[in-house]
C-alpha cells in the first residue's frame, strides 16, 4: 500500500537500487516472487534513531547500512543465502531528501555486496527517523538449517573477527572521538554472510553476535540445552579493545554481529581448513558441557563474573548515555 | 536478533499466537519456512501513533487489528492467499503490558480469522508506538497476480463494500464520538481476502482502497496507460456517508481497504453471479476508457474536481488535526 505523498520519496528511495529480476517489483500492492527453490530463513529486525544511532554521529549513509547489516547478519547465522528484503522507513517530515539518498546508497551498496535485493517498500511520517527491514535468504536445495539448538556437549566453540570493537566505538563516540577503526565497527557493522554459508557445512550451531558473547553464548546454550566453558584468554580482541576493556568488557559488547559457532570436535580441522582456504578468521574460545543448566564458566573451572551484556532496554538510550 | 530485555516480551506477545507449523518457528535467528508452491506476494506497512491511530481512541486491540489488516488488504489486492508475517513493534519504555497484550489479541484474532501465521517478530524501544508487519501471501500455482497494470479500455470498474465510512470515522472521533457504524470501520478495517482471491479469476486490475477511490484509481490507470469514467451516482454509500459527505467527498475517503476491481465486459455477468454466490456485495462504479493520459471522467462527459484522497503527509496527524 502506497499513499500519495509517499511517491516520490519511494520513486527516489527506489533509483538509488536496481529493479529486482522478480514477476513484479515495487509499485504495486505487493511484490510477487517466483517460488523458492530451497527452504526460505526470514528476519525482521528495526533500527531506531537515538536507540541504535544517533543522527549527530551518524552519517546517513552509516545509517542505511547498520539498518540492512543488522538483518543480514541474522541470515548469515543460518547459513542462508541473502535474496531479498523490504524496507520500512518511518521519517520525520522535515527530515532533508539529501539524507534519505544518503540512506539509500548506503544500504544500496551493502546489498550489492551480498546480492541481495530490494523488493517493495513503504512510507510512514513519525517523530523519529527509524528503519524496519525484512530480509530473506534461501538455504541449499536439502541443506538443513544452522540454529541456535543443535549444541552438543563437547562441540568446540569459535567466534569470527574480533569482539568488543563496536561497543568501544561506541564508547569513543560517547566520549567524544569521531575518528577510530572501533567507531567504524559500531557504524558499518559488517555481516559474516560468507562465512555463514560455509559454517553451515560443518557446525553443529550459530548464532550472531549481537548482545555480546557473554549473553549470546547463554541463548545458544538455552536452545541446546547445553553448557559451555570458556577460555577468556583466548578471545580474540584488537590491542585497543584489550587495553579499555579487557576480556570480560568484550565479553559484554553489544553490537559486533561475528558469528559465534558449535563445531563437533571431529570436523574442527576440516572446519580451521576452510576457514583459512576462504581467509575467513575464526578463533576456538571454549567448548560446549553436559551442563543442562547451561552454565558458562571460564577455564579454570570457576564461574566467571560476566557483565550483563549489551540490552538496549535496560541500559541508556545512545544518545542521553 | 533478538535482544535481552526483549526476551519476555517477546514471549508474552507471542503466547498469543499458536505456534506456526514451519521447519524453525519464532525464537532463532530467522524463522525457517518450507519452499513455497506457488509464487509469493510481500508487502510491507506500518501504523504509526498519531498517524494511523491514536492511543485515545483506539483500544490495544483495535490497533494490534488494524496493523494486520492493512497488510493483509494488499495481499487481497493481488489475489493472494494469506501464508504468514513478521511483526515488529516499537514501544514507548513505559508501554504497558496489559496494553500489549491486547495488541497481540487484536492481531491474533484477525491472522486467525485469514488463516496467516505469525513466524517471527522483533522490540525495539521507540518513543512512539508503531508497528510494522511484512506480510506474505501465496498464488495458486500458475495463477497469475491481479496487478494494478491489466486494466484495458472497457473493463467495467467495481468497487466492493462501501466508501467513505472509515473517513467519516475519523471525522467523527474527531468531533467527540466515540460510538458510531463508521468509527468500527475506521478501527477496524476488513481485508476482502476472499473476493481478492475470487476477483483474481475475473478481473484484469484490481486494488486495495487505502488513499480514496480518487486517488487509488489515478493509480490504476496510470499503471495500466488507461483513462476512467466513473457514475458518482453509482457509488455505494451509506446513508450517513451521503449526508455527511456526499459523493465526491467519499471519493477522498481514504482507509476504506475496499478493493477496486477492474473486469473485462465479457466477463462482467459470470464475475457478479460468482460474488452473488459468495456473498460479496459489489457494485459497478463506472469503466476504463482509452485516454492514455489517465483522466478520470464523471458520466456526463466533465472532468469532476476531485478531491485530492487522503495523504498522511500532507494533513495533519490523526490526533492534532
Amino acid at each position: 500500500m502506497k499513499r500519495a505523498g509517499e511517491f516520490s520519496l519511494i520513486d527516489f528511495f527506489l533509483s538509488h537500487f536496481p529493479r529486482p529480476r522478480v514477476p513484479v517489483g515495487p509499485g504495486d500492492d505487493c511484490a510477487v516472487l517466483a517460488p523458492s527453490r530451497g527452504a526460505q530463513c526470514i528476519t525482521t529486525d528495526a533500527v531506531v534513531e537515538d536507540v541504535h544511532f544517533t543522527r549527530a554521529w551518524f552519517s546517513p549513509e552509516d545509517i542505511g547500512h547498520k539498518a540492512l547489516a543488522v538483518n543480514l547478519s541474522d541470515l548469515a547465522s543460518m547459513g542462508a543465502r541473502p535474496r531479498w528484503f523490504v524496507c520500512a522507513l518511518a521519517l520525520p517530515r522535515d527530515y532533508p531528501r539529501p539524507a534519505l539518498g544518503g540512506i539509500a546508497r548506503g544500504m544500496s551498496a551493502l546489498a550489492r555486496t551480498h546480492g541481495i535485493a530490494l523488493v517493495g517498500g513503504n512510507f510512514t511520517s513519525a517523530r523519529e527517523l527509524s528503519i524496519t527491514i525484512t530480509a530473506a535468504g534461501e538455504l541449499p536445495r536439502g541443506t538443513a538449517p544452522l540454529t541456535r539448538a543443535g549444541g552438543r556437549p563437547g562441540d568446540v566453540l569459535y567466534v569470527s573477527g574480533t569482539l568488543g570493537e563496536a561497543r568501544l566505538g561506541l564508547s569513543l563516540l560517547q566520549a567524544g572521538r569521531r575518528r577510530a577503526p572501533a567507531i567504524l565497527r559500531q557504524k558499518r557493522p559488517e555481516p559474516r554472510v560468507a562465512l555463514g554459508r560455509l559454517a553451515s557445512r560443518y557446525a553443529s550451531a550459530a548464532l550472531d553476535l549481537s548482545d555480546g558473547l557473554a549473553q549470546d553464548l547463554g541463548h545458544l546454550c538455552a536452545a541446546s540445552r547445553v553448557g559451555a566453558e570458556l577460555d577468556l584468554e583466548a578471545l580474540p580482541l584488537t590491542p585497543a579493545v584489550r587495553a579499555a576493556l579487557g576480556p570480560e568488557g568484550a565479553l559484554a559488547g553489544g553490537e559486533d554481529y561475528e558469528l559465534l559457532m558449535a563445531v563437533p570436535p571431529e570436523r574442527t580441522s576440516v572446519f580451521e581448513r576452510a576457514c583459512l582456504r576462504a581467509e575467513e578468521a575464526v578463533t576456538r574460545v571454549g567448548r560446549l558441557t553436559p551442563d543442562a543448566m547451561g552454565r558458562i564458566r571460564t577455564g579454570r573451572g570457576r564461574a566467571p563474573r560476566l557483565p550483563a551484556g549489551f540490552d538496549h532496554f535496560r541500559r541508556g538510550r545512545q544518545g542521553a548515555d
